[in-house]
């Protein structure tokens, strides 16, 4: 009886770790979100119980707390229970609230940790969060938060010299871009990338002053994640990168 | 002719990716450095070409543009160059400044993201840098910066409620520890995580006001990471849990 928590990263199914497809060969019932691939279900043993959490209990409130409760169901029913989820469980993946309500119902919970996409989709923008010269170190936000304001902590992070990420935050934007603004930071670069790493990916880039225009411009929407740092004005580059790229 | 970087993960050679495994498969050449688990080598072509930059020139100050030079010469030499290093290439790992050097040199870049060792030495102690009611953001920062001093950034994210982690930041504990004391936080958790993911793995926590003392009297030494939030109180707890676990 047993629950291994899995990231199965930012959205290409080649982007899981080793461990966390030895982990979905072994598993009797996996759990999973609607941002996993599910080209990775294919690892899964014929009589793997497969339960799409995601889609299912969207509209929900008791979202999270159905969940729990079908992790621990499911473990002390079948045995090995996979909850698969996108990017990595605990940044901004509520893996920890599974982690601790299962433990208290007596069950052993393994960590594999997954690719971020805070990080991840940058990256395969063109875009490292850290580079001499340029950014020595990275602040990653959620634009939704419990309480569904934004975190005081942006105005702390828009008067550093970290690269700021929020993920989830399309929806506060404006505030966002206000924040920087009124600090004067009005040609600091910003970098938004829709369905990071994924066919449909869509990538606007330019400073604090005019991303909000060229983001509607674009049509940009949400999933998206948002970068403000001087390594955001690196994303053009890369996209003549992948042009050129023959693989 | 192309360079593939690769992140290898924070240590466990079973955290690497799909992509990544795949990538060392195809290489003529592999440029490592000492921290990737060698392990990992066993993929490679028998007649792969395997490269350790990491020993062989660690002493040198012209460490990096030696590297920036080898990938290009062994990508026009041989064909495919993996230039494969620990966490994740472009979180302080200098990933970027290879890719440009090799982009300048006419030579196509691809890179395959890593799990870094920022979240995940840190989630497999047990802590997640982010959960709900204890932290909604998360600030990672070097304590090794280019001119050799404490980032100026370290005192704004002190102030928020990020959970900071610092990388290669043993040499600057006291610094660190002062910049969060000096705000009245001295009860704030603090967890310092030794040789991450590895068989030789040592964990001390304690508080602000008391965690200088503790890692002394523990000989913890780098390379750790430092993770100072709320967060890091749940650390001694998951210890519990891997004395458990079967596996």
């Amino acid at each position: 009886m047993k629950v291994t928590l899995i990231g199965a990263g930012p959205g290409d199914p080649e982007l899981i770790t080793l461990k966390g497809i030895k982990a979905l060969k072994s598993a009797d019932v996996v759990l999973h979100d609607a941002l996993a691939s599910t080209e990775l279900l294919e690892y899964c043993k014929p009589d793997c119980v497969i339960v799409n959490v995601g889609k299912r209990f969207a509209q929900h409130s008791c979202n999270q707390d159905v969940i729990n409760h079908l992790i621990v169901e499911y473990a002390q029913q079948y045995g090995h229970v996979v909850r698969l989820k996108g990017g990595d469980s605990f940044i901004f993946g509520r893996g920890y609230e599974e982690l601790e309500y299962a433990e208290r119902h007596g069950i052993t919970v393994e960590v594999v940790p997954g690719i971020s996409s805070s990080y991840a989709v940058p990256a395969l923008a063109g875009i490292p969060l850290t580079t001499r010269g340029m950014s020595e170190s990275f602040w990653v936000i959620t634009g939704t938060t419990k309480d569904h304001s934004l975190s005081n902590d942006l105005s702390l992070a828009a008067r550093s010299s970290a690269t700021v990420v929020v993920l989830m935050g399309m929806h506060k934007l404006p505030e966002i871009v206000e924040t920087f603004a009124q600090l004067g930071k009005i040609n600091l670069p910003v970098a938004i990338i829709q369905n990071g790493s994924r066919p449909d990916e869509k990538i606007v880039t330019g400073k604090v002053g005019n991303i909000l225009q060229l983001a509607q411009a674009e049509g940009i929407g949400s999933p998206a994640i948002i970068v403000i740092g001087k390594v955001a004005q690196l994303a053009d580059k890369v996209k003549e990168i992948s042009q050129l790229a023959d693989y």
